[in-house]
């Protein structure tokens, strides 16, 4: 047994990086210009003051370089470029999770509420001090006992005709704003969400726009502002709680776009069903989720390049010894999930296109596809920086080497913008709604026939050839990964969907009903994310230039076949294929590691990460003195 | 739908405590007792230095109670009772896992080594010392380049006849000792583990009781110490890193239980075969193993009795909103890893018996087993932990409610005392060859008819009828567990077993052959223990109270099905059940945790965690402020 030379990559390192760059290019290569000023160094032993002081200071030089105004239209100064927007904040998420969490609080959710909730008067008044940071603000939707249920927070701010202005209340102590980024230390102003209570009717969820602290810093009148002190990760972002008694604000300071009261006192609104008031204003604030998506699969790329590169270094075992990489187990915990890394990058990329070109009629699809999205990389980054963090033993637990921090960072990404739970479910009640849409515009007749018309297909897809077949060329086939990956997606939702139509069928109550398919529903949502991934990453590699193709091609066979032998039980039981063919496909995934692994660093080097930014000792070969 | 009420427990959890304590409730309770005293509080905010300052005034308040001495024999002023011993451990992290690892280092690691490697000089002379904390040491095992690979490690000890002394050398970078708990500030002597070169001949792995500190702290003359600096956790526990240059130390300082230098320079030894030699030695410290195992799980017991407890306060959607622990999701994150956590504490406590009982012929396998284990039991907390921060939502992310703390601190549980990777592997290596034992003993013929007895036993289990069979009567009955854990045990290891052959017949060199089986290993070793942990559970459910029997009986079901359904498609693809039995084990997985959840909260109390060691806030319905 001899010992592996590091492998030659079979492409071109710095043609797959500009493939993975993609069109948004400049804005990455902005912000990577910017990062290399000496500033932008990580500093450890911070305490939580000092670290929230310097990334005020990297908040302040983005703003300064103007990556604040990608995000807002010409008209106010901004450049209206979305994509780069988001780009350029996944190219961020490389250094340092609170700088980008600060940074999008500000741009992303203060003056992104404003952008979209609000109208032309709030546009010209408060978006330059939102790209300038003048105004440093935040953004109060959550409150202490109501995260993921926004319809229900309990902040009522309440008309008050003869002042002409809106009186701020926290109404109990679950009413409290709570870990609202930039409420703890330096924002100025808030867009709060509240019940607009207008001549005694409550209209529903609003916002509006609340001074929370003088120019001196200190606490507006009514106002307490208390921090929420240290958390597992994110330390550099001022997480703060506010509570409100009787805070008078001024009749325009309400972001009026959807919903607003007249010089009459009159409430007055373009949509009328407060149901669809309610999700049209939400659904309009879904950068966050693009974002933190990119963010999170970003924070995955830094794992696996760093697990990836020591694994090439590291020697144990053998004789002499083995490198790590070349172990079957090592390429089984890291390559598939850099596998799935490519994917939701392609994934995200597909997403970024249909976010910019969003309009009333897809707004729906898009968020719902952003939500899942943001599950999915917030799941995976997670999952894949535990497995390279043991990956790299010992020195993984080092903080030189960055994996705490980044872990601890990135852990709550599963959380906010929507906890992942809710947002999976969200996705499968889209699917389901979208099925009976469907079911009523056929008639019932035409939705049996067209039912029946997929169970043919999928019975002729699904014959006893088909579902033995354990070709090396059939189980890499894009046909195969296709079919497998649409007839989960259908399956699992079609299998929701009846379930809870029976229960609600027979009486039990539509809550609950829900309640008892949770798990279904979760499933389901899922599947319908992975099939929307593998047809990106699909669609991808056949975009792709020859050279890079061949690569590109094998990630995209090795996401497929790993994600289907994640579900290989589900597949089984529904008879979809043989226990034979089953085998094989986990056959060829490891097959595929071992293909792969002469590429593994040329795949995680495209991702174009910086030395500084990913710093850790052991990806450059140094062990720490 | 109403919003249901805290639930009573049906059973008594004062009498489930009692169980769950066992025989060794004494030193579980003195532990408790300790950790009553006023000067064990969870201080936030320590820099590392205090914290490991304050972790040494812990460790010394053990001492002056005699926690140390449990582990050593009479002769010596010990107690002699290994299986308090551990049971202590296992409590005493519920509190400080850094004081933990700092007290466990200095009586199991370094104690344990002078105790079980050395002689009636080492024993009189030094453990007295270690016992009193008078003598604080360390175990310097690990070095940089060799972490798992300890007979591949680099640092020699050569004896030098003139002066009848050891010259001890870190020979290379590599060779360096790291990661040692104890060496950068507090530890006095080491354990250092060297090649021993006696007359010019490498004798193997050997263990040497070396000063690395003068009694003013000072580095001894050839002594590097280093610092390990700031860790993902754990930063109560001075790791550092020692590299020695010709250091003398004293011929009688080499622990010479199983090989040593006589007084005319000659290499002695009982054990004439150094590969014999080097597993015995590494045979008698197991303790570590056994401990971390039961250390790990009292740390998934912290975060579950947090996560539970809150989920029964804690409302989220609905009208009323309902209770966390009221909707399906929620239950399938949190109840199946009680269950497991169950499992466990009661795998955990036979080992400790086969471990107070061991002798030479069963140390192989009380060692297998112990890191077995050890792997499972980490894995699972790791697991556990993050299921239960993400559960919590945004208030499990906050410092005070303490699961950044034990996800940071156990994370490291997976890799040391024994990558669980290599763990694993070990499991099924020794599952092996007592297969290949048996196959010599009975001869091929006896062998082959064996195995067919087994086929035709397993195609009578798995005819038809039997992998059809869905009634709650049969998936709940313990003859279906006990028959698909054996039968996933055996076949997986059988499977492995002759996928290596078959590669070795065919030419393939052994190490190479072992690494294209490396993943066909894990799993067998793997499901050597989850069948291990169900024997453990159904047999102390049939040793229980009558009245705890019933809800003891619906967790071990729940562990038996959820491990099953996390296996299924292993058990598709055996034919080992169909897949309409599959969903119906799916469906009773569901239906167990919701009959589970009215006694949930008990189940965590009856861990008799005191609040003061729990401590989250949100554990006791206090939202922090």
């Amino acid at each position: 047994m001899h010992r592996k030379a590091a492998a030659k990559a079979t492409f071109d390192i710095g043609e797959m990086q500009k493939f993975l760059d993609g069109k948004y290019a400049p804005a990455k290569e902005k912000i990577r210009d910017i990062l290399a000023a000496p500033m932008f160094q990580h500093v450890e032993g911070l305490s939580k003051e000092q670290y929230r002081e310097q990334v005020l200071i990297w908040c302040k030089e983005l703003a300064r370089n103007k990556m604040g105004s990608y995000a807002f239209p010409k008209e106010v100064g901004g450049k209206g470029d979305m994509g780069s927007n988001i780009s350029a904040f996944e190219t961020l998420a490389h250094f340092d999770l609170s700088l980008l969490v600060k940074f999008g609080v500000q741009m992303g959710l203060w003056g992104g509420s404003v952008y979209n909730l609000g109208t032309e008067k709030h546009h010209k008044d408060l978006l330059p001090g939102v790209m300038s940071l003048d105004t440093p603000g935040c953004f109060a939707m959550t409150e202490t006992g109501h995260g993921s249920n926004v319809q229900g927070l309990e902040t009522v701010a309440r008309y008050d005709r003869e002042t002409d202005s809106f009186v701020i209340n926290s109404t109990t102590p679950g009413a409290r704003k709570d870990y609202i980024g930039g409420a703890a230390a330096h924002a100025k102003k808030a867009t709060v969400f509240a019940q607009l209570e207008v001549n005694g009717k409550n209209e529903g969820v609003h916002a509006l726009v609340v001074p929370i602290r003088d120019e001196e810093g200190n606490a507006m009148p009514g106002v307490t502002i208390t921090d929420c002190g240290e958390k597992k990760g994110l330390n550099g972002v001022d997480n703060g709680r506010l509570f409100f008694q009787n805070v008078k604000i001024p009749r325009d300071n309400l972001l009026d776009r959807f919903g607003g009261v007249n010089e009459n006192g009159q409430y007055v609104t373009s949509i009328e069903d407060p149901n669809k008031r309610f999700f049209t204003m939400i659904g309009t604030l879904i950068t966050g989720r693009v974002s933190i998506g990119a963010g999170a699969n970003s924070t995955a790329k830094n794992g696996l390049a760093t697990a990836i590169r020591y694994a090439e270094q590291r020697v144990q075992f053998g004789d002499p010894e083995q490198k790590l990489i070349d172990y079957q187990a090592h390429q089984g915990r890291l390559l598939p999930k850099l596998a799935k890394t490519y994917a939701l990058d392609f994934a995200i990329k597909d997403l970024i296109d249909e976010y910019v070109n969003v309009n009333d009629e897809t707004r729906r699809d898009v968020g719902e596809l952003a939500g899942g999205l943001k599950a999915m990389a917030s799941r995976h980054a997670i999952d894949t920086l535990q497995e390279c963090r043991e990956a790299c033993g010992g020195q993984g637990y080092l903080e030189v080497n960055r994996f705490a921090r980044w872990q601890e960072d990135v852990d709550i990404f599963s959380t906010f913008e929507g906890d992942n739970t809710i947002l999976n479910q969200l996705v499968a009640k889209g699917g389901l709604s979208k099925l009976s849409k469907k079911a009523k515009e056929k008639g019932a007749l035409g939705m049996i026939i067209s039912m029946a018309g997929d169970s043919i297909e999928n019975a002729w897809e699904k014959s006893i050839v088909y579902s033995r077949r354990t070709s090396p060329e059939h189980l890499k086939g894009k046909e195969f990964h296709k079919d497998a990956f649409e007839y989960r997606a259908e399956q699992t939702l079609m299998q929701a969907g009846k379930k809870l139509r029976k229960l609600v069928k027979k009486g039990v109550p539509k809550a609950e009903a829900a309640n008892l398919c949770q798990k279904d529903l979760i499933e389901a949502g899922i599947a319908q994310i992975e099939n929307q991934v593998f047809q990106s990453f699909s669609k991808a590699v056949d975009k792709a230039d020859p050279q890079l193709k061949p690569v590109l091609d094998q990630m995209c066979d090795l996401y497929a076949l790993s994600t289907i032998e994640e579900h290989k039980g589900w597949f089984l039981e529904q008879d979809y294929f043989s226990g034979s063919k089953s085998e094989a496909i986990s056959r060829q995934v490891t097959k595929l590691c071992a293909d792969l692994r002469p590429n593994a660093v040329g795949l995680v080097d495209a991702f174009g990460i910086s030395e500084k930014c990913l710093a850790a000792p052991i990806a450059y070969g140094n062990i720490p003195a």
